[in-house]
């Protein structure tokens, strides 16, 4: 059989599996996602040599450090993996609850009930923890999956997703309802996300690139996003002490990651005590400045931002810095360079906040408190699968709720259209 | 300016119309919508010239008299389209309504708030109508919408935007809010469905081949229903008098849509005693009957179907008949040939309801009801944008909610990531 009919199949199985996943009770998925842990948990010695195997075969391709950093795995991050699908199990299961309920006039009961999304394939890089905590929230939801990591990672994930399902499968994890691609070839990837019918979402995992290649590809829908440029706008009403703990922990706590704040925009009425004092601070934590005239007017050791600075999504200890003269040119600048993450303004003005929070077109708008709030775990969801800067269907955040699709049921007593 | 950028730039203009339609209360979009309505009353005669000028260069290109039917506008049909849009005026305006709240341990408090999907593209074929059901719905939901419609409309198109944008624009409709492509070169398609960060959703409305050009071209998410391949089963505990009458009704009360029955499964033990009196009644109404060997065995006069009969959406009075041993089999035949639109079972049995409508995975199950109801009017949904056989953002009939995303607005006192 060639790669086209290899994955036809795997999308029928993983079809297959996700009617049968439907049909589990949450008592049952619970027991199943204990067992899956079970599986990591008893095959561990496996799960580490294969993972040392692909280690090997990395450091001798030359993969950078950091590379090799993502893709090692040792007992504190198998312990993670296990102690994350436990978690997992743990949540309440959103499949089956009716979200709304309606009777029309010619007495046809309409019951609107959550259910699976069907077959999810999830596409990413180096880390394998992924497969692990994706598998989890997918089984959780009843989603059959079709996992596609890196090729560098691969024998990890096939050791990972092997100790799953023999542990799933003694408490009745139905067949392929996990399934890896184990080719390396690229051609699967585009098979993956044209298989309609089969599939019915697309998470694509990892850089910008690779996800800008799934879309493109892709014909079923894709669930994504591609990259954080986050602003922190302080306002003529701050605090300007609670502005300057904002400014330090969205840019500071954790750069790398995609709800950190890349863009700092001060309105023109204090910036003249705010930016020396926010200049002195995070050059002492090492950050390094580029702003616009006005700001380097102010403190001259600030360096020049260009065009090109409001656009980057730096994801380390650089910050560009823009003095705006009004809150509409704040929200104006946002709008047109930010990516529709997450965005704060820091103002004692409720007025101000209300326009900007209406305006500011992101999946999270903060009014004082930092950026780095959005994340599944901090709005108490519990899990997440990622972050999307789409508009449709699922924004922000994604935890179980956002794995799902509902259907209507509609109850008759033999009603007939007039 | 060539294509590309003429097709960027209504993009940034829609994005800018998008904002400012955002901020326009429910009152004012109320008075918008019936200002658009008074716009094509007032340019009733332009509309009617334009759309003559469509027909008779449809006429000498040949167009069949289905589709001239379809193009050609009369007062009547001009009627229909202003009370549409005041029927869309007239609705609960979604924008703005919190969806949840909740407290976090932190004291942050976060907002689920509905918000505008934002710029949405509209692909569609002769029927001019459409215009302007899409254009109020659009606006109702303060989204800014780009309209394609079928070449052979292109006048009639013309002329409806023009006259609903004049009215409109008297009442406050923000510049750009409406746009339609007046281009009718292919690539133009192309562009709007490619437009990621202007383009929000692209919905076609039309034939399978015109969908699948769409979701083949789009990287933007796409909304759509290919084609209703709709079941009714009459199950061994069904109400036989029940059964031919919801069988009657979904074949025949209006067979050239997407919510008509095109498939009767039928329980072997009641197939001796329903199949010949459905049979006749059928015959009686002129529907062509294609049935398995065992429903043949019954009524000799049925002609033989084939595997095809089963995929096939005839959208005529032409109806595929198949006896199965069991529920399951029943279930299994919809899962297999079906396409998630709607699907019914006849039973007096709870248990067997309940399974069917647990295990067919279908936008719509009927328990003791007519496929027919498949609609946002009937749904009680007051206006219906498409119906969706997807399972991701919106499933089944589509009305003013489902053209709406959300976002988290977040208040906080300062608070920052530990």
């Amino acid at each position: 059989m060639g790669l086209h009919e290899d994955m036809l199949l795997m999308g029928d199985r993983a079809l297959a599996a996700s009617r049968q996943l439907s049909e589990l009770s949450a008592r049952r998925k619970h027991t199943i996602l204990e067992a899956m842990a079970d599986g990591i948990e008893q095959r561990r010695k496996m799960v580490l040599e294969a993972n040392a195997r692909d280690v090997d075969a990395g450091t001798n391709a030359g993969l950078t450090a950091a590379l090799l950093d993502r893709l090692r795995l040792n007992d504190s991050r198998v312990d993670g993996m296990i102690k994350s699908l436990r978690a997992v199990a743990g949540l309440k299961d959103p499949i089956g609850t009716r979200l709304s309920r309606w009777i029309r006039p010619n007495g046809l009961v309409i019951v609107k009930r959550r259910v699976p999304i069907g077959v999810i394939g999830i596409i990413y890089e180096s880390r394998p923890n992924v497969t692990a905590d994706t598998a989890g929230l997918c089984i959780k939801t009843s989603n059959a999956v079709i996992l596609r990591g890196g090729r560098e990672s691969l024998y990890s994930n096939m050791a990972l997703t092997d100790a799953m399902i023999a542990g799933g499968r003694t408490k009745g994890l139905p067949e392929h309802a996990v399934q890896l691609i184990q080719t390396t070839d690229r051609d699967a990837v585009r098979e993956l996300v044209q298989m309609e019918g089969r599939v019915d979402l697309v998470i694509p995992r990892g850089g910008e690139s690779l996800i800008r290649a799934v879309v493109e590809l892709a014909r079923v829908p894709v669930l994504k996003h591609y990259k954080g440029v986050c602003h922190v706008y302080v306002d003529s009403a701050a605090n300007l002490d609670m502005a300057m703990a904002i400014v330090e922990n969205a840019k500071c706590q954790r750069p790398g990651v995609c709800n950190a704040m890349e863009t700092l925009l001060v309105h023109e009425s204090v910036a003249a005590t705010f930016v020396p004092r926010m200049a002195a601070r995070l050059t002492e934590l090492k950050v390094e400045l580029r702003g616009d005239e006005a700001c380097r007017g102010l403190v001259p050791s600030i360096k020049e931002a260009t065009e090109q600075d409001w656009h980057a999504e730096y994801l380390d200890m650089i910050l560009s810095v823009r003095i705006v003269p009004s809150l509409e040119a704040a929200i104006e600048h946002i709008n047109r360079y930010g990516t529709r993450h997450s965005d704060a303004i820091v103002t004692e003005d409720e007025a101000a906040a209300e326009r900007f929070t209406g305006q500011v077109d992101s999946a999270a708008v903060y009014v004082n408190a930092s950026t780095r709030f959005t994340d599944g775990g901090e709005f108490g969801m519990g899990a997440e699968i990622g972050i999307s800067t789409d508009k449709f269907h699922a924004r922000g955040p994604m935890g179980l709720e956002e794995l799902t699709s509902y259907k209507y049921v509609v109850y008759g007593t033999g009603q007939v259209r007039k």
